[in-house]
C-alpha cells in the first residue's frame, strides 16, 4: 500500500513532535524540513546571547533525535513556495510532493512594519542571533577598554532592550549577571559595574500576561540588579547606535536588542487563507488552514481561540500540543477511511484544546515568577521550579547534563563559561579612532 | 619607580605562560594583545571540526584566566607594525610603547608558496577554521542525502586530507569515528559509512617524527577504521573540489584540509633579523631576536637548538616552557640591574633548555601513540594516557569537567554533542542542481 506522505515545515517544538508521534507508524511517510539542522531549545537562547551557555548546549541534530524513526527522513531545506493545487512544496533545492502538509515554521522578528530598524538591532530568534548579540556585547566591551573617550565609553557600555515580554525580561537580568557578577574582575580601565541595561516597555507594567503582583516584583528584582527600566513610553525611531523615544529622549547604546514583536513566518502568505495583523494563520479547530483540510499549522504560526475560548499563546507547550494533535488527526483521518463513517471523516475530526500548563520567567539569580492556574509563586521557589522545568524539557539527556554542570558552575563561582568569540582573521572590527598609550 | 613595561603578542601557550609569570611581579606592567579575545587549547582543535567537541570547551577568555592579575591588562588587538626604533607596536586600535616585547604570535597555515591553494582547502589553526570544516562536512552531509546524482554523492561524501603528521592522523580518525558510529543512522538515502576518508602523506610514512614501529601501527589502525592512505607521492595541484597527485591521479573532494605545513606568523617579518624558509626566527639561545636584546620570541614563531644541541619542536610543552623562560629572563634583568654586574647583565642571561616531556598522537578509539625518552607506547595505554594528559593540561577546571563529560558520553554512546552548525538565514548553500522527489 502506498503510505500516507506528511511534509512537515520546521523543527521547532511544533514540528518536531509532531514527526515524533508519526514515528514508528507504518502508514506514514515523513518529511521533515527544516533550514537549519537542528532543533532549538529556543527559551534558553537568551543564555546563549548573554554568555552564559554554548549554543551546542540548547540544540540538538534534528537527525539525531529521530534517527531511530525509519519513517521519518529530514531534510535540510529552505523552503521558498507552496503549490496545493499540485500539492508540492518547492525548496531551493528540489521539489516535494505531499499527501498533507504541517506548517510549523514558527515566528520570526517583527519591527511592524519598520523593516529598516532591523539593521540597528539585533533580533533573537536563531543561534546565529545569538551569538551575534554576544560577539557585540563582548566586543563593546573590548573596545570601551581600550577607548580613552569617556562618552564612547558610555555608549559602548550600554545596551537597550526594548520590550518588556518575558525575552525582554530575561536577557536584562542575565546581562546584568554577566557585568555585575561574571566579568567583574576582567577589565582594568573600566568599570564594568557600570555597564548600563535599558529595558524599555511601551505598557505600564513589565510582563503583561502576568499579575500585577508579578510585574511588580519583576520591576523591583530589575531595579536592585541595576536596570533602568523605562515604562509607559514607546520607540519611535531607530538609527545607527541609538534610539528615540516616544518621550523625546535619546538613548545612545551600542548594542540595542528588539524583543518587542513577532510576526508568524513568511511562509503562511503562501496559502490564500485569513491570517491576522502578525501574519499568523486562523486555523479551524482541527488544526487545519481553512479550505485547505489537508494543509495544518502548529506553533508559533497560528492564530487560535480554542473551543474552551481560551486564546492559545504562542509558548513551547502550545506548540508541542499542537505538533502532537495534528500527528492525531493525521492517524484518526486514516483509520476513519477504513470505517463506514470514510465520507465524513473530515467532520469527525477532533478539536485541539489548549491544556494550560502556566507561564514562567526568570529574572536573575534565585530570582522568577511563575504562575499556573491559580497557584503563584515569587522568587527563590519561582527560580527552582524554572531551572527545573526547563531541564526536564530540554532535549535529549546529555544536554540537560551539561546546562546542568554550567549552571551549577555559574552559580558557585559567578563563572559562565561561553564568554568567548571569534574574530575572523583578516576581518578587522569597525574601524575607531586611534588611540595611544605611552 | 616606572615599572618596566612588556608587552606580549599572542595568547596562545607561549604568551600566555610568560603573562602568568610575570602576574604579581609589581616591577613589571604587562600587556597581553591577541586578535582573539581567547586562548585556545589547539592540540583538541581538530575535535571541533569533527563535532565531538564544542568550540567553546576548549577556548577559555583571556581575560578570565589573569582576571586576578592585576599588573596584566589584555586588550584584543590585531598588530600591524613593529617599530623597534621608537619601540612601540602598532595596532589597528593605537599604538603601544614597550620596554620588553615578546613575540608570540604563533604559526598559521602554510602552502610553501602557492597560496592560491588555500580557497580552496581548509586550514585547521582558529575556532573559526574548526567551525568551518565542521559546517562543510555536515553540509556536504545533507547535500548528498538529497541529491540523486550517484558521482556528486560520491565527490559530497569525500573528505581529502594533506599531510600526515598528528594534525592529519588525528582528523582522519576522527572524521571515520563521526562517520561510522556516531552519524551511522541518522541518514536514509546515503550510505554514511561509505563515507571516504583520504590520507595524503608525501613522505613514505606516516608520523615520521615518531618511530617506524609506531609509523606502522598508525597506518594499520586508519586502514582498519577505513582511512585510504596514501604515502610516498605529493599534492601538485589544487582546484575547486578536487586536487591532484603527483602520480597522476585526480581526487575528487568536496572538503580539502591541508595540515602539511605550517610558517610562522607574518609578525616575524617586521623585524630585521634571521628567519628559516617558515619565517621562524632564529633566536639567541636566551630567546631574544639577534640584534633586538629586548625582543623576544617564544612558541611556534621560533627556530631553536638549544644547548644541549635539541632542535625545539613546535609543541605546547614547548612553548609553554618558552613563554616561561622569557619571563625568566625578564626577571633576571631587572635583578642584575640592581647589583654590580648591572651592566653585564645582557652577558649573564641563562639560555633555554628544552625539556623533552615526549610526543603522542590520538588515532581513534582506543588507540594512540606515545613516546617519552625511551619509553614507547601504542594502543588502549596511550590512548589513555593521551586522555589524561590533554585533560590535564587544558585551561580551566570547567572546561576540563565538560571535555570529560563529553568524551565519555562519546565513549558510551558513540554520540558525539556537537553535530550542530547554523546557516545564516538569507545566505542560502552554494546552489545546486534541482532534484524532485515525488
Amino acid at each position: 500500500m502506498k503510505k500516507h506522505r506528511v511534509i512537515i515545515v520546521g523543527g521547532g517544538f511544533a514540528g518536531m513532535n509532531c514527526a515524533k508521534s508519526l514515528a514508528g507508524d507504518d502508514r506514514f511517510e515523513v518529511i521533515l524540513l527544516d533550514r537549519q539542522n537542528h532543533h532549538l531549545f529556543q527559551p534558553l537562547l537568551y543564555q546563549v546571547a548573554t554568555a552564559s551557555l554554548s549554543a551546542v548546549e540548547i540544540a540538538r541534530s534534528l537527525r539525531a533525535v529521530l534517527a531511530k524513526a525509519v519513517n521519518v527522513s529530514v531534510l535540510l531545506g529552505d523552503v521558498t513556495q507552496i503549490d496545493e493545487e499540485t500539492k508540492t512544496v518547492i525548496t531551493r533545492h528540489g521539489e516535494y510532493s505531499y499527501d498533507s502538509l504541517v506548517l510549523a515554521a514558527g515566528a520570526r522578528t517583527s519591527y511592524f512594519g519598520k523593516d529598516d530598524w532591523a539593521k540597528h538591532t539585533f533580533g533573537l530568534k536563531s543561534l546565529e542571533d545569538a551569538r551575534s548579540i554576544r560577539h557585540q556585547v563582548l566586543s563593546a566591551l573590548e573596545k570601551a577598554e581600550r577607548t580613552g573617550d569617556k562618552e564612547e565609553e558610555r555608549r559602548l557600555m550600554t545596551v537597550a532592550i526594548v520590550g518588556g515580554g518575558p525575552t525582554g525580561v530575561e536577557l536584562a537580568g542575565a546581562f546584568s549577571d554577566l557585568v555585575r557578577r561574571a566579568l567583574k574582575e576582567d577589565y582594568r580601565s573600566i568599570e564594568v559595574a557600570d555597564f548600563r541595561i535599558v529595558l524599555i516597555q511601551s505598557g505600564d507594567r513589565l510582563l503583561k500576561s502576568f499579575s500585577s503582583e508579578h510585574s511588580e516584583y519583576t520591576l523591583e528584582r530589575l531595579k536592585k540588579l541595576g536596570v533602568e527600566v523605562i515604562l509607559g513610553t514607546r520607540v519611535d525611531d531607530v538609527q545607527e547606535r541609538r534610539l528615540h523615544l516616544k518621550d523625546g529622549r535619546w538613548i545612545e547604546a551600542e548594542t540595542m536588542i528588539w524583543a518587542a514583536g513577532v510576526a508568524a513566518s513568511e511562509l503562511t502568505e503562501e496559502l490564500k487563507c485569513p491570517c491576522d495583523r502578525g501574519g499568523r494563520i486562523e486555523v479551524l479547530p482541527d488544526l487545519s488552514v481553512p479550505g485547505h483540510p489537508h494543509v495544518f499549522a502548529a506553533g508559533d504560526l497560528v492564530k487560535l481561540t480554542d473551543s474552551d475560548g481560551k486564546e492559545v499563546p504562542g509558548l513551547a507547550p502550545a506548540a508541542m500540543q499542537m505538533g502532537k494533535h495534528v500527528a492525531k488527526v493525521l492517524q484518526e483521518d486514516l483509520r476513519l477511511k477504513t470505517t463506514r463513517y470514510a465520507d465524513r471523516y473530515l467532520e469527525l475530526r477532533p478539536a485541539y484544546r489548549y491544556k494550560d500548563k502556566g507561564i514562567m520567567a526568570i529574572i536573575g539569580k534565585n530570582a522568577a515568577v511563575a504562575q499556573a492556574g491559580k497557584m503563584k509563586l515569587q522568587g527563590f521557589m519561582a527560580w527552582l521550579a524554572w531551572l527545573f522545568i526547563h531541564l526536564a524539557f530540554l532535549v535529549g539527556f546529555r544536554n540537560k547534563l551539561a546546562v546542568l554542570l554550567s549552571w551549577a558552575f555559574s552559580y558557585l563561582f559567578d563563572k559562565p563559561a561561553a564568554r568567548v568569540f571569534s574574530i575572523e582573521q583578516g576581518q578587522p572590527e569597525a574601524p575607531e579612532e586611534d588611540q595611544t598609550i605611552s
